[in-house]
Order: structure tokens, then C-alpha cells, then sequence
């Protein structure tokens, strides 16, 4: 059975903390999930500063493959004519097909909060809905704090969404506004709701409070909801929306609904990929299904297993979603799960040899100095091949040097001199930069053209710091992941130092002599 | 009704990526779960190696005031008897008054994995369950893949817990191993355990890998389970195990079971802050009940709705678990959040005057720029200050020199030169440190002690920094936070750029300017 899609990343997800979306940021999104085949993206209020409504004429003219775009707003004002309602006038001039607007079923908010008469709460529902169906508009009602309030009076809840429906809106959304629901709770009430509309779309919309927002969603499609809104990342306000990849890939690969088209499921870790990316926001590394460590097996044992049988400890093949197994490289890894990683590297090693027990044991004794290698595989060949005694540096350092100073000078407050050397050969270069990292990086870069020109083609393209012990303060440990690349590759290296310049050193010279160690 | 809780961050937690616990660690652990009325913990498997049986042999005499330490091990090895196995005789030597071991319980994993017959698996179960009842132990049997072992052959695995059972175990595991089980499923399967052993404690244990950890634990509970167990931030390998934060809050707020002593309640956030420093893990923000943004606010509208009816958006009263509520800093906060924030620091502010409206819009600007004032209020009151002509710097900065070097002289890879005028008066210092931050805020604090003696009761507690975009590599603008702190009191400052080390001074100044103007 087909079930819709409703992604309100840009509405309800900016309200997150650390979210925001520029313009830009907001298309690129829209275009991954419409790729991704969701049905319907909410994009934002038109009302609440004109450059919302800037942005919905923007992207009036912008091709999909599949999506509908949905402006989303409110029920009118109180006291008001829907036509002399600055916010319903502004979802019309929003220009989309469809557009979403909330209003109240639960009868304390209609008294405590919005001050008005239950009726009159009524007439803001019924004549809003009207008016912009009227209007052409296709609606649909956001019952905002609808379980709560159908816990509270069932009778007056429903009474909002049938004035709703009689009104015309196309889709019921019951929202669980503060996330406090539980999946039994989200089971039933939904089942009221189905029964008494069974010929119109009713749609669940979760908060994750309580931790339940996936359950609750679930739940609430069994009981007869056809539409699941939600954010794709579980962005959103406090503790987020509705998660959808999980929802997704829950009732997709697990219970026959088709929630997005069949052939797409593949393609689901590459779209959270985009919009995490474009959000700037990182992915938790345990979310389910598209968390980097979603399929990582660290414990010996486990990692044992599922090499020999992968359903053992997976409950589903990651690359059915495009996500990957992983075993970690960790102080706990066994030695299959090392060995597994290293065989491509090294075809030669021996499982049970004394080089595997001299990799292991360097491998605990790094992990004790704050070195992780379980995102930085390329430093880990590299000390591999020094145990190995496979390992040539392409170059010596002499000596480096690095100032930064205020007053800047000529706009750039760092500097950095770097002396190497190279078959015999001693060169010293200088370069200035926007930082301390910066200045020497290029500095080094600058050294080592003459004898390896090939670097020019390798760029930087990531760099992380990460405090390990923060309660020392300045005097804390810190460890830097590079990512570097060139056409074909990218590859992550990592320093540890108390020093953040000397952590970036470490983890530089390695990313130059990985690229070097391949050509 | 009482449930009991049995959390395993020690062992199955300890499998997570990035989770790794010292000794000293694992104890402080303890006693944060004891203090806070935790069941049963279990502690490690003195098995895997030598270190874990010396850390039970350690923790032997510990006083706990409520908790249970549990040693983990498994059923004996196919083809010894119980006191031939050293897995089950290290179980004994461990000392501990409950042990649990897990078994088999899915048909397809005895043959195919275990390459057993049928029966040798229940002879596995039956005897070492035996073996250890008959040394004094109370067993707990958790059967692995026990729901999809189920699904496959419900009676095979229905009958690994017979025998368990009949061996004499006081607890019957059910878990959900590989993490794919729906809450109506682990319902009706749990009903059925409950229900063929009605004399039993029955307990649920479950992973993450669907999101549905949770969901399935508090339905497990409604079928009959009586213990739960889990990781108490949801640590655990992949997707992590059920989240006991998350189930005790649900369980014990809202259903009315108690989970921990009632008074323990307001402790819970506490106990999570604890755990997480102990394992130098943050906590997700937006984590139900226990993340810093759990009950945080943006919105204009929420953010004035939730200051008008603290239930319009609060599922429950944050202060219950000992969190609080936390109205958000960012270019979205409407004003109302704003000024509630800063009235107590600016009694005399008016909330519809021009100086409102310059906050407002300098705070937009500087979200542009990378700063972010959630996690910094000391620095946005500095900010503030500016804006209404009342800040006064404590000093102006001449000059700085930053030099960081290799070979490194005498250990220290850095030194600093700082110059600086108080009143007139010109005062240069120099300090050498472990890294450049470090060296530059002995440097600067040397400088200031002579106009400043009250600066040496300030010290800097934590030092974090991110990379905003870290696309652009070794010139990517940076955000550093500090934290300082005095006997009396902590605050966290910030500056963003793409010099680490001009980002550390503005955050630097700024916390040393905060502590000066508070006095």
C-alpha cells in the first residue's frame, strides 16, 4: 500500500536548534528529497518575513520530478474575515498547490491560550479551510495539540477536524504537538479518526519527546493514517520530529508499504548525506539505518559473526539503503575484524603471523594515546607499514616554525616557515595564510613541489578538531582528522597532540604521505 | 507496580563505538547508577580478559546503598561439562550474587553458527544454568535472538527458555539482538513469555538498529516484563541499546510504574550529566528528557506561548528530572525570549525600545558571522553591554605574538608574547605552554595579574572548538567555547574566526572582561 510522504525539514525542522537554511541551502534540499521521490515538501511560512514569500515565488518556476511543494500557516485571526487575514492572503499568494495550515483541537488551548469561545474556534477552522479551497488551494489541516486535546474532550478534537473536513481540506493531520504520546495512545486515537473519516487522508505528525515519535508514527499507519509528516533528519524543535529515513526504511523493507518509489531505497543514505550536509549539521553516528556506525560491529565476537554470517547481528543488508558495514578499528576490535580491514592493504599478512599481534597490540597502545582510527584508515596503513617496515617518508622535517601575530600584517595574522628534506636535498619555504593550520600547510605544500610536483593535485577538503580532554582547558589533548583529496579518492588521516598545531602536523604529513605511499 | 532496572552500560554499552571506560571510570559509573536507585548493573564479562576479572575482584568490597552487580559471561562451550569451562568458572571466581549468561534461543543460529544439534544447545542452557545455581548464583538467561528466533520457530525458542527455567534462572532475557523488532511484535511475544511463565521475572532487552528501542521495551512492560534492561544514554554498538533514560522518564511520569525511588526522580539529568562526562561522550541535544535543547525553545511563537502556559509545548515539567527549560538564542528567538533572557542582568531594558530592536538585529548579524550565543550567555551579555554604551574593556591589546615551533625548546612547543595597556599603563608578558592557546592565556593572565590580582581565582575549566565549514579544509572559520570559572560561579564565552588562534582570544578576552565586570 502506498503511503504519502510529508517532509516539513524546512518548516518544522528549522525550528531546531543549529538548524538554519539559507536560500540556497533550502533548494538544494528540496531537489534531494524530490529525487529521493518524497511526496510532499513543506517550505516554509510565506507570512512570517517577506523573505519567505521572495522565496516561495522563487521556486514557483522550479521543476520536479515528483514533489508538491506545501506553504504552510494558520487558521485566520480571531475577529477577523478570512479575506482581510494577512496570513491567509499570504498562502495564496504563496502560489502552490497545496498548502498546510494549523489550528486548534484542544479545547484548553481554545480557552486558556487563544481566548476564544468554542465556537468561534470552530468558525476560524471551518471558514479558513473554505476560503482557501475556494481559492483552488488543496488544504491541509494541522490539528495542532490534537491527541492531547482528544485526551482531554475526544468530542470537541474531533469536532475540529470534521469542521475541517466539511469545510473541504483534502488531508486531517493530527499532530502530537509536545511529542508526549505513546504507541498504544497513537494506535487508538488515530483508529477514532479513521473510522469516523474513512474517505479522507489522515496524517500523523509526531514530536520525539518522549523518544516514541518513529513508534507513534508506526502505530498510527496501522490504524488506518495514509500520510506520515516528519523531518527527513528528525530535525525539529526540543528533541526533533518524526525521523522519516527511519519511518521509511521501518515500513518499506520491513512491512510492504511504499513510501517512496521501490527503486529509490537504495539511494536513501546518499540523500540524508545531502541534506545533512547542506544543513551543516552532522548525522548522529548511531542513527538508525544511515548513522555512519548504524552497521559498525566493534566487539570481537560480533564482528566475527558477521563475517561468517551477516544476518547474525544485522537486521537488514545496509547496502539495500546504500549505507555500509563497518568494523571498527578499535583497542576492543578482535583480530578478524583487523585483519578483514588490512587484507586489501596488505595481501600478504598472516592472520595468526607475529606482525598481526604487533599490529593489534600498537593498535591498544594508540588508542590509550588518543588516537582513533576508526574514521582515519589512511593513518592506519601507514602505522601498519611502519610495523611492517615497509614505510619510506617521502620527506624529513628539520625544523617548522609558525607565528601568528596582532596587529595582522597586510590582512593575514599567520606565518609559517617549514625546512625539509629530501634525498639529501634541504629546502626551506614560507607562506602566509587565514590561520596557523593554513599558513603551513601551504608552506609545506610549497617545500615539497620541487621534488613531488603530484601535490598540487591533492587539495584539503575537510578538517575537524576535536578536545578530548576539555577539562584541562587550553592544556587539553586535541585530535585533527584531515580529509584529503585528489580526482580519483579522498582519504582521512589524524594527529593527537596537546599542541593544535603539532596535531595538524601529525595529520598532514600523513595525508601527504598516503597520497605519495599510492601514486 | 515496581520494575526492575538493569543497566549495562559497562558491557553492552562499552561496545559502542567511541565508548571506552578506565577503572576508575567504570567505578565512578557505578556509583552515579547506585546513587540514582538503579536494579542490578552489570559490570563486564571477567572472562574476556585478565583486567576485567581483577576490576570485579576490585570492586568486590564496594558499599553500594541499592545496586546489584551482575557479571556477564555465556553458556558453556559445546562438547565440556560446566566445570571444564573456564568461562563458567570465571563467572564464579568473579564473586558477584547474580551472574547472566546468554544461549541460544534461535533455531537457525544453533546450526548454523553453533553448528550444534537442537538438543546439544538445551544441554548447553540447562547445565551451565545448573552449574551456577548450584554455586550459590541467581542466573538471569538472556536468550539471544530471541524474537526473531521466534518468528522462525517459536517453540525451539520458547523451549531454550524451559529449560533455563527449569535449571532454576530467576530472570528470563528476551532480546531483540540484531534491533529490528516492532512494538506490536515484541507485545504479542512477550505476552506469550509472560503467559507460559507466569512465576518468572520476564525482562526485555533491545536495541536501537529501527529507533524503536524504546517503544518496544514499554510495550514488553505492558505484556508483563518486569525488568528492563538497557544502557542509561543509550550506548551500545551500531544504533545503540534501549535508552534507560528515555523508558524510566515514559514509564515512571506518565504510566504510573516506579522504576527507581520517586525521590530520585529530580536526579535523573544529573545522573546522565555524570555518566556522560565519565565517558567523555556528550549528550545528543535534542535527546528526550535529558538533552541540553530537550525542552529548548526558538520559535517566536512557541518560545512566547511556552512563557505564557508552560504546557503548550512542554510534554512535561522539565524540573521533575532535574533539566530545565532553556529559551534559545538565535536569530529565529523572538524578542519575548530575548528579554527574558537578559532582564535579570539589565533590570531597566525595555522590551519594545530601540535598544530591544538593535539586539535583536545585532544578534541576526553575528549568526551570519558563525557565532552562536546558546551555549555562551556570558558572551552575549558583553554583547549587550556594547550595544547599550555600558562596557568598558579591562584592557587594550597592544600586540600579540604567537610562536609555535619544532624542534620544540626545552619540551614546550609554544611561547607567547603579549602586550597590553591598563590606565595608561604598558605592561608586556611572555609565557611558553603546552600549545599556543595555552601559552597565550598564561601569557595574557601574566600581564593582567599586576593591574588584576582577583584574575588568578578565574581558571579556564573547558575548552571546545568546532569547524563551520569544514569544507573549505585549513582555512575554514573556526567558533572556539571557553568555560571559566571562579569558586562561586562558571560561564562559557565564544569567538568565531579563521585564525584557532584569534578565535581563543576573543573568546579569552571576553570570559577575562565577564569575570572583571562581575566583580
Amino acid at each position: 500500500m502506498k503511503l504519502q510522504i510529508f517532509d516539513s525539514s524546512l518548516r518544522d525542522g528549522a525550528q531546531g536548534a543549529n538548524v538554519s537554511f539559507s536560500v540556497d541551502d533550502k533548494i538544494k534540499v528540496i531537489e534531494a528529497l524530490d529525487r529521493l521521490g518524497i511526496d510532499f515538501i513543506e517550505a516554509g511560512n510565506p507570512f512570517s518575513n517577506p523573505a519567505e514569500m521572495q522565496f516561495f515565488q522563487k521556486i514557483a518556476g522550479m521543476k520536479l520530478s515528483h514533489a508538491k511543494i506545501v506553504a504552510f500557516g494558520s487558521t485566520r485571526r480571531k475577529g477577523v474575515s478570512p479575506d482581510e487575514d494577512a496570513n491567509l492572503r499570504s498562502l495564496l499568494a504563496a502560489g502552490t498547490e497545496y498548502v498546510a495550515i494549523f489550528g486548534k483541537s484542544d479545547i484548553r488551548h481554545v480557552t486558556d491560550v487563544l481566548k476564544a469561545t468554542p465556537e468561534e474556534n470552530y468558525a476560524m477552522i471551518r471558514e479558513s479551510v473554505r476560503f482557501l479551497c475556494a481559492h483552488g488551494k488543496k488544504v491541509v489541516f494541522d490539528a495542532e495539540h490534537f491527541f492531547d486535546g482528544y485526551k482531554a474532550d475526544a468530542d470537541y478534537a474531533l469536532g475540529a477536524l470534521a469542521e475541517a473536513h466539511a469545510a473541504g481540506a483534502c488531508t486531517l493531520c493530527l499532530c502530537d504537538t509536545n511529542g508526549g504520546v505513546f504507541p498504544d495512545e497513537a494506535y487508538e486515537i488515530t483508529k477514532r479518526v479513521t473510522e469516523r473519516f474513512p474517505d479522507t487522508i489522515v496524517a500523523i505528525h509526531c514530536h520525539n519527546d518522549g523518544g516514541l515519535a518513529a513508534a507513534d508514527s508506526i502505530e498510527a499507519v496501522k490504524a488506518g493514517a495514509r500520510q506520515i509528516q516528519g523531518t527527513f533528519l528528525g530535525f525539529g524543535e526540543r528533541c526533533g520530529n518524526t525521523n522519516l529515513s527511519t519511518v521509511i526504511c521501518n515500513l518499506q523493507l520491513k512491512r510492504g508499504y511504499e513510501c517512496i518509489p521501490p527503486e529509490n531505497l537504495k539511494d536513501i543514505y546518499e540523500c540524508a548525506m545531502a541534506i545533512a550536509e547542506t544543513a551543516n549539521v552532522a548525522i548522529p553516528e548511531n542513527q538508525p539505518y544511515i548513522g555512519m556506525n548504524a552497521f559498525a560491529h566493534k566487539a570481537g565476537m560480533h564482528a566475527d559473526g558477521v563475517l561468517k554470517y551477516a544476518a547474525s547481528f544485522e537486521h537488514i543488508d545496509p547496502a539495500a539503503i546504500g549505507n555500509k558495514r563497518k568494523l571498527l578499528l578499535s583497542e576492543i576490535s578482535g583480530k578478524s575484524a583487523i585483519y578483514d580491514k588490512l587484507k586489501s592493504y596488505f595481501p600478504s599478512l598472516d592472520k595468526s603471523g607475529k606482525e598481526m599481534a604487533a599490529i593489534v597490540s600498537a593498535l591498544k597502545e594508540r588508542a590509550l594515546a588518543g588516537y582513533q582510527y576508526e574514521a582515519a584508515e589512511a593513518s592506519f596503513v601507514l602505522l601498519v607499514e611502519k610495523i611492517l617496515g615497509k614505510y619510506r617518508s617521502s620527506f624529513d622535517l628539520i625544523s617548522y616554525k609558525i607565528i601568528n601575530e596582532q596587529p595582522a600584517i597586510e590582512g593575514k595574522v599567520a606565518s609559517a616557515i617549514v625546512k625539509i628534506r629530501v634525498n639529501g636535498i634541504t629546502k626551506i619555504s614560507a607562506s602566509d595564510g587565514e590561520g596557523p593550520v593554513h599558513a603551513m600547510d601551504l608552506a609545506l605544500r610549497a617545500a615539497l613541489a620541487d621534488f613531488y610536483p603530484e601535490i598540487a593535485r591533492v587539495s584539503l577538503t575537510d578538517f575537524k578538531v576535536r578536545v578530548l580532554d576539555s577539562d584541562k582547558a587550553t592544556a587539553a589533548k586535541v585530535r585533527v582528522l584531515i580529509t584529503s583529496a585528489n580526482a580519483a579518492d579522498s582519504w582521512t588521516t589524524v594527529g593527537v597532540s596537546e599542541d593544535v598545531i603539532e596535531a595538524s602536523w601529525i595529520a598532514l604529513v600523513d595525508s601527504i604521505d598516503y597520497a605519495l605511499m599510492r601514486k
